[in-house]
């Protein structure tokens, strides 16, 4: 879609016109694009391989098979939590790396799940049949109703295919409502870890290396899947190609980036700009303050505290940049401009008008509404005034208790029977809970509810009573029994009456809480979602009719392919060199974190060439989160890279591509077959890609 | 200047055109609208003895002298300070509170002075004669020379004069250039504390409740000005009213508002929302964090982080709706508005044309430049990257041996001979430096500074070497032996030569960080603030021209005068009534900090009528920060009132006013008397002010 209208416009905004913008569908690929570009030739048997080595893990990354034992690449921040959950105090798996010398050695990762895209089927008459002629509201709850009547009967229907075996169906929306489908995932439930480099080299130079360019990390770590206890057996896994791409070769990207804001209307963008963003980035950066200041107690806190941080880290800069993007008057004024283009075209067309003539103004005053609850809607049904990992577990017993007894159509669509296997399987892991980090968390989360919603209100007055936000969290924190996967299960199986009797404080507090939750997120879904989603979907039409359908939707963390090349940009004049190599990071390197090279790769480094051996390198390739650990692949689908960031240009992807500067940054594969060679002496593993 | 534009506007904003607006200077009161609204006719006698009586606490804040020996009212949150600093672990004077039972009992408030504003002299047209005809750079500097010489020039004449004795002379400017003045002060630089309430009190609530309304602080204090070891000898003191103002009641607000922009183009206006407030709220929220998270390790950490961070949660809450102010659609097309109709004005005048024709478009490519140094500048001259009390030590020692030997006006403007007596008051002070506290905000600034310049950033690289910023932190504050002032007092009276010699280690680093400050400093000077000044002074001259001079300047902590009235507001609908009785205070108390009652008030309260006993109250008086402490009085110069604080609306002031909502909170009278009387058995207190 940008495409067409970005060419219109790119006299105004000084944009390439032949940006290789977009995240395309599997079913909707740009070949004559590509094409002409690249002289590459998108077959459906290319993109069908691609796809069935294509892994979504489920806490949300990207990640492909590697060999026909279910060997699975990713990122090592993709692990992180993986890696966290099975580290102690005495053996710290982050600092330290892990190696799996057998398969019996490989860690459970116990939260984690990894899907395949194997099928994907066109709902939208079906959604478009069910909503028609109801006012908002309602075809709002008949659209979430219908979804999961759709993915219901997928899932039944699969259990009875034997071709397939039992399939994970989720419904999609893309082009914000222009377009429904059923996605079919073939899952594995058992992942476990195989291989880790420590984290000093994987993320060298963290955050403030973080989304920049020149790079050094070696952000890849080996997970295996399993099924039935054993290893998947994988018909074709991707292969590497161990020399990477040259500069200017056409680069490839599968994966499952998360969520672009691209067709956003104006007044959406100045919701986010105005009040999202603002309020997002002043809780976590305090936030972040708390952690970090926490971290530096002991190292056993700072241990503790890793995962969470480097994950807020990561979104502040995304969140911080997004806020530079909206605050640019450039950008706003060619989003203005194209809405007022496409406007203009629906006037002028009877049939567009009467459908979609009072979409933007219909929108406009949801998100008006949308400003007026944020910040209730954030604090109770957001769960920004409870954050806290026990809180979540006691929420979800709560709600599932109640939601299960229901007919599934009628539930909260995250308690559906196609969503549940997720909220039992985070249940039953049997993951470390750290009570003063628990604390840390909770305290901050009531200090602030209590700050924005007002020590009166009236759910902060029958939550704090006469506490304090740091003698409620303490109490709360020391009293539950829910950091016990054991006793969280037995609540779980005991349903709506043992929640009724329960006397876990963090439960009764969730009890407390869920009636004023479900009034917000009510007032959400009926005023604020049911508008948005009538007005986008008559805008999308609109899109449709005017602009024709070789557009691309927005991410949704569902597979996309993105196309590009090899290529490095100008920063302040000055051209960068897409390569890096390692002599550089050690170079760089202070012995100090986040500058510190772990002492494996000290006492290898005489045996490497470290003046010629590539690290990072970067491509044009339009990415975003949710793209970590994406194979980046040749014309021949033989792995070039591993997808792992962006430069600081690419965040502003979330609402445009510019081609000139944003640009995906990868691991490139001689790094990596250098690390398992000469550092971890991981033959086996070589072996095993072979 | 806004009344008449807001007049114009009014149909399109919705603005009452009454607005009781404005922060007018004593020599050009709005007399004839005052007697318009209230029939007060306001007299030189009238206004010469408020500003006599009105004094400038130079740490930021108003105070007034309430009795013959130089008594002082001001708020708890002005002294707060000095009764931090007067505290020690076992001795904790915020948490306990103060009150001399004799005058050798008073404590010095070592970093502290009251200014009085004895005399103001024009000296527009010696300014505009020295820049005349420059290019803005020179005229820049030029500017300030002829500044610090006429201060010069000011303060030598006093010494001379029998009738006045020495006297401060500042410059000041306002209406953004339009006018300069020399104002003159009577300084007092021995100040001491006399009372203070608990904390618990004296802002209860604490930050929930700071900027709201319905309110129950006691936040007031009292000090005492000190000439020669005696108490200050004042000849006309403000006396209480102890019945206050009834609703409707004319009242004045006499004080100095520290700054507002309500001035500023709408260039300079995006430059805040789009770089400044971000960045600063970023840093900030985060600072919020580390400091609360310290302060939860103990009872004395709390204790030691609790002034810095009061100063800081207000600070934040100020940002935020400045923020929130500037991405209001509607204020910023008002602004857009005003401004369009001044440059009309001007276009349409050949000779207004000719000097301030391209005066909107200079300011405008200013503004741009400081988006590209902001972050560069603010962690370098702006020390945002070493912010500690250790270092700012160190470089005001640095910089002093520099600049010292220099003739006065080729100094640095805050190292003139009329500012250097503040800089020695605040390098001899003896207050407490505490080591960790230093460590948490120093290894804050410097992890900050590295992410925002980068690691690779030369100056980062050759401060940090292969430091870490704790361990680099760790080594300063434990090394430096700056805390102790007579320390700091050999390396001043040393002068550069001392500085030369010293391997204090803070020393070193400031000396390190010098240049490169300068260095930003004069880029920020010739290329930002040059232009900005003349664009700024010619569009002053084309509001004179246009508007007349019956206008108030931008707020400048320079005394000022406004009015209005008790009265309420309308929140979501529902009248907010004036004032607020004890007996509520006593409702909402859950024994927690900060909503908890000291037990001095629990013990008194049965002698206490707390249902009529008022304790806060609200009026239509347009103020800012800086305003606090500042006297409330009635048409008769009696006190009615302490101003403590506006509501959360009045935060928008800082932009415009919003007669509708912007409340100025005082103190009630009835409140300070019922403290002095039956809380704190003051007696000698009250007999004073009689």
């Amino acid at each position: 879609m940008k495409r067409s209208i970005v060419f219109l416009l790119a006299s105004f905004a000084g944009l390439a016109a032949h940006a290789e913008e977009g995240m395309w569908t599997f079913d909707n690929p740009p070949r004559a694009a590509i094409k002409q570009a690249y002289g590459v030739e998108v077959t459906d048997a290319w993109l069908k391989r691609l796809r069935l080595a294509t892994i979504r893990l489920e806490q949300g990354c990207t990640a492909s098979f590697i060999s026909r034992d279910g060997l699975i690449l990713t990122n090592h921040h993709c692990a992180e939590s993986c890696i966290a959950q099975n580290s102690t105090a005495e053996r710290d798996l982050l600092a330290g790396g892990f190696k799996a010398a057998n398969r019996e050695q490989e860690l459970r990762c116990q939260a984690q799940a990894a899907s395949v895209l194997v099928d994907m089927q066109s709902i939208t008459d079906a959604v478009q049949a069910a909503v028609k002629g109801l006012p908002d509201a309602d075809a709002n709850k008949a659209r979430k109703k219908e979804l999961t009547r759709l993915e219901q009967g997928c899932e039944d229907a699969s259990k009875k295919d034997a071709r397939t075996g039992p399939l994970k169906c989720e419904a999609v929306t893309l082009y914000q409502g222009g377009q429904y489908w059923l996605y079919k995932y073939k899952r594995y439930e058992d992942v476990r870890l195989v291989l880790a480099p420590e984290a000093a080299i994987a993320s060298f130079g963290g955050d403030p290396d973080n989304f920049q360019f020149p790079r050094w990390a070696l952000d890849f770590s080996m997970l295996r899947a399993y099924e039935a206890g054993k290893p998947a057996k994988i018909a074709e896994p991707l292969r590497f190609n161990w020399s990477g791409a040259a500069e200017g070769d056409a680069v490839f990207v599968s994966g499952h980036p998360g969520g672009t804001d691209r067709l956003l209307t104006t007044s959406q963008l100045k919701f986010q700009r105005d009040a999202f963003l603002p309020l997002w980035l002043l809780r976590y950066s305090e936030l972040r303050g708390r952690l970090i200041q926490y971290g530096k107690q002991s190292p056993e806190s700072l241990r503790r505290s890793q995962d969470d941080l480097n994950t807020l880290e990561n979104s502040i800069k995304v969140r911080r940049k997004q806020l530079d993007t909206l605050h640019d008057d450039v950008f706003m004024a060619q989003r203005a401009s194209e809405e007022a283009a496409l406007m203009a075209a629906v006037a002028a067309n009877p049939e567009l008008k009467a459908t979609a003539g009072t979409a933007w103004d219909d929108i406009a005053r949801a998100q008006q509404t949308y400003r007026n609850i944020l910040a209730p809607y954030t604090f109770t049904e957001g769960a920004a005034g409870f954050n806290s990992q026990l809180y979540f577990y006691a929420r979800a017993l709560v709600r599932s208790a109640a939601e299960r007894p229901k007919s599934n159509t009628e539930r909260l669509r995250e308690y559906t029977d196609a969503a549940l296997p997720r909220v039992e399987q985070s249940l039953a892991a049997d993951t470390p809970v750290y009570p003063d980090l628990e604390q840390v968390k909770l305290t901050f989360a009531l200090e602030r509810m209590r700050e924005w919603l007002g020590p009166d209100d009236q759910l902060v007055r029958s939550v704090l009573g006469n506490e304090s936000p740091d003698s409620l969290a303490a109490g709360l924190v020391n009293g539950t029994k829910l950091a016990d996967p054991k006793v969280r299960l037995a609540l779980y199986e005991g349903g709506q009456s043992a929640i009724d009797a329960s006397d876990d404080p963090m439960i009764k507090l969730a009890k407390q809480v869920d009636p004023v939750a479900r009034d917000m997120r009510k007032q959400y879904e009926d005023q604020v979602e049911g508008p948005t989603r009538s007005g986008q979907e008559a805008i999308a039409k609109a899109r449709f009719a005017t602009l024709g359908t070789g557009i691309y939707p927005d991410a949704t963390f569902t597979l996309r392919l993105s196309y590009g090349a090899v290529k490095g940009w100008e920063e302040k004049g000055k051209p960068v060199v897409p390569f890096t190599v390692l002599q550089t990071a050690f170079d760089r390197a202070t012995g100090r974190d986040p500058f510190r090279l772990p002492q494996s790769w000290l006492d290898a480094a005489p045996s490497i060439d470290l003046k010629s051996s590539r690290a990072n390198f970067i491509t044009t390739n339009d990415i975003v989160g949710g793209n970590s650990g994406s194979p980046m692949v040749n014309a021949s689908g033989e792995i070039v890279g591993l997808a792992f960031d962006g430069n600081i240009h690419s965040i502003s992807g979330s609402y445009w591509f510019d081609e000139r500067q944003n640009r995906t940054i990868g691991v490139h594969p001689q790094y990596i077959r250098t690390a398992l060679e000469k550092v971890y002496k991981a033959g086996w593993v070589l072996k095993e890609l072979e």
